[in-house]
């Protein structure tokens, strides 16, 4: 277990994901779990936070999450840019309708309970957001679109402090932006905006 | 006009918001027109190409959007952070129920038409994408949640070739993540993932 993870304020959560990063979901029901990357989840609301992410229909990790009413997300860093991929588009795991392939098994993945919800956390993630399924499912079924609230999060504190990301010195704890085909983009430099008269 | 800009082909689309850069987002309505930064912007679907966004209730920009059923998400660099954070942070500009300051005059910005869609494009980002609205009215209001088609993609050469960002050679051209308060991550590095075997 990381010593280095802390209990994230969720007045603060929306920041582990305001960046857009590629993130993991997870769901876990009736004794079965999974694990797939999405590049396709964002904020969407502050208080209480909630998140939206995109799940083919195809996923086995959906109908867990669909089954269980919950979901977790996690924020991979620049060191877990092979499994990410890996997770990413090792689909068509589903043995049949009731069952699947457990990659966090298939890889050999550790993981660690979470505080709210049964989905399993992936241990060395830089930030982690347990939710609850907000069903809609005209949009789920539509668009593929799920929309969750965030009921506990957690962060690595080497790297989120305080409510900011701050990468120094840990190049390897940066966090990673899909672009497409195993290729990312790794978080640069950090910029502060000049403010504008009108 | 920027003789960078080249048509995107749809079936890439998505690639100019997949590594989640923060969007500004434009509309236009009856002669009036506003912009706006997001944080919270996504692609939804390959083909045709679809995205997500959240845009506040107070925003004039929103109401210009419902009224026209279109809007353009832009993907601004790191040379336009100062005005990016301007645009996300000058709320309260609606004098009326029906009218609002247009940002673009107040701040001067220079614009260019769209191939399909009437809502003005800002000069100098490194990306735009013309959207129709698809209308949900329901998660539109629970969760100022707006879904769009994208009809018409743009980006500049320099840093959008053959479907893929290369930002190399071009750092004042790299698109930024918004953290939180005007603070912007920049992309960095490029890392490609390595197979792993199951």
């Amino acid at each position: 277990m990381s010593t280095h993870r802390h209990n994230v304020d969720l007045s603060k959560a929306y920041r582990l994901l305001n960046h857009g990063p590629t993130v993991l979901v997870s769901a876990a029901h009736s004794g079965q779990r999974n694990i797939m990357a999405a590049a396709w989840a964002m904020p969407l609301d502050f208080a209480p936070p909630k998140v939206a992410v995109v799940l083919d229909k195809a996923t086995w990790t959906r109908q867990l999450l669909e089954a269980s009413g919950e979901f977790a997300l996690h924020v991979p860093t620049v060191a877990q840019v092979d499994i990410t991929q890996a997770l990413g588009s090792s689909s068509g795991l589903k043995i049949s309708e009731e069952h699947g392939i457990d990659k966090f098994a298939a890889y050999g993945l550790q993981t660690f309970d979470g505080n709210l919800v049964g989905a399993p956390l992936l241990e060395g993630c830089a930030a982690w957001l347990e939710c609850r399924l907000l069903p809609e499912p005209a949009i789920q079924n539509s668009y593929d679109l799920f929309l969750g609230e965030v009921v506990a999060a957690h962060a690595d504190s080497r790297v989120f402090r305080e409510g900011r990301w701050d990468f120094t010195g840990h190049d390897s704890l940066r966090t990673i932006h899909h672009v497409a085909g195993g290729h990312f983009i790794v978080d640069g430099d950090v910029i502060d905006a000049k403010p504008l008269k009108l």
